[in-house]
């Protein structure tokens, strides 16, 4: 591929599929009225699945846009399987949150509802909205899973057993993050983990107990100044990607 | 103190000083009219230098709020030296990377052009705004110092000789952050230290080898995954806090 991609976009077809492409209403609205696409624009897909695929548009309608496939320029590759279960925070912030976590590499988001959760509406397509949004800028091959809204109880009592748990606890000072995930896995063949984070102003005392009494859980330590729940899952993200992902 | 801080407050005056304070009236606007304080109500103050201080509101006019200072409820401590360096970005991102900094502990923010960067005016009063905000909100001791921008040749020429400068290189797979920083420094008695953050777009070849070539660069990875300015900055910060930083 000499020619220059312009876009990027996650579809839900198979890639190469026939050779040819036909956009939705939405995404076509996206590419021809927004991004002020023409015919001839080089547009690069993803699916999850097939790896990158680039492609051009061949035909452009205001609510179809049609793209003929060229070729695989990249394989896909596996991402880390990492899980973010967060109690839910206001709108713009979430937004964040969604898009940040996506490109800094977690697998699956689940909000998670707690004593001290003052959201608990949880609009999950807008998640996946964000989540497809970052996974297109951030050059990702795949885009996060979403999970319901769960309360934590039971986020807890359904924890797979192989998986463990990074347990950001406000209260804790002592092990840094990196001697704490190392010293409970190993990056040479790292093990599926989850990433807890509360609510602002905390889990409170049960529900901490609960946490820390799964046999799964390692709790590590963010620090002496109060983090916002968006900050503590960027934080606990990056330092477990260094620490056990593919940093 | 059992009485509960309701307002938390940067000021510039010394704490306690002859034991009363009048406010600015930015400041009594805001505690007055847009916190609705009133007399009687519990603020929290720091100044970075003397400690938190508590205090009650002891008269309530529209320009001009009176405070009683009344204990020290906490000593000043000593916040790790790190700067972060920065290529200006857009205004909304630029808050919060302003916000996110002061909340994960930095000491000193600089704007640095660079030859991709985009904006190249910068409010510092803003920055300086911004992070006073999230510094009365993370219950920080102090409010990290902004510096003039500055263009990325000189800010490297003035390098001060004894401050490590953490690259992340957007180039760059191989040593994780933990095991470069480590490598680098002790967390027993760190070192200054600086994050270089360059702009979307990243550094050109030049600006890279220009920090690659000064002595005291570690060079460190931020992953696969494409990151944008405000989340390298993030990522940067937390990886340096948990290795050598006060986490």
């Amino acid at each position: 591929m000499s020619k220059k991609i312009q876009h990027r976009l996650y579809v839900d077809a198979a890639l190469p599929g026939d050779g040819s492409l036909t956009l939705g209403p939405d995404q076509s609205h996206y590419l021809a009225n927004v991004m002020r696409a023409r015919t001839g624009d080089q547009v690069a897909l993803f699916n999850g699945r097939d790896g990158e695929w680039a492609s051009e548009i061949a035909a452009v309608q205001k609510k179809a846009v049609t793209l003929r496939l060229e070729s695989r320029i990249r394989e896909q590759r596996t991402e880390p399987d990492l899980w973010l279960a967060f109690a839910p925070i206001k709108k713009a912030r979430l937004d964040f949150m969604a898009q940040k976590a996506t490109e800094l590499g977690v697998s699956h988001m689940v909000p998670m509802l707690t004593r001290r959760t003052i959201v608990d509406r949880v609009k999950t397509d807008r998640l996946f909205a964000n989540a497809v949004e970052a996974a297109e800028q951030c050059e990702r091959l795949n885009v996060p899973t979403i999970g319901e809204p769960v309360k934590l109880e039971k986020l807890i009592a359904d924890w797979p057993m192989d998986r463990k748990i990074m347990f950001c606890d406000e209260d804790l000072t002592g092990t840094p993050a990196h001697v704490a995930l190392q010293a409970a896995d190993n990056k040479s063949n790292p093990r599926p983990w989850g990433i807890l984070i509360g609510p602002e102003g905390g889990f409170d005392d049960h529900e901490r107990a609960l946490i820390r009494s799964h046999p799964n859980t390692v709790v590590v330590a963010l620090g002496p100044r109060v983090l916002r729940a968006d900050t503590a899952a960027m934080s606990a993200i990056s330092l477990w990607q260094s620490a056990l992902g593919d940093w």
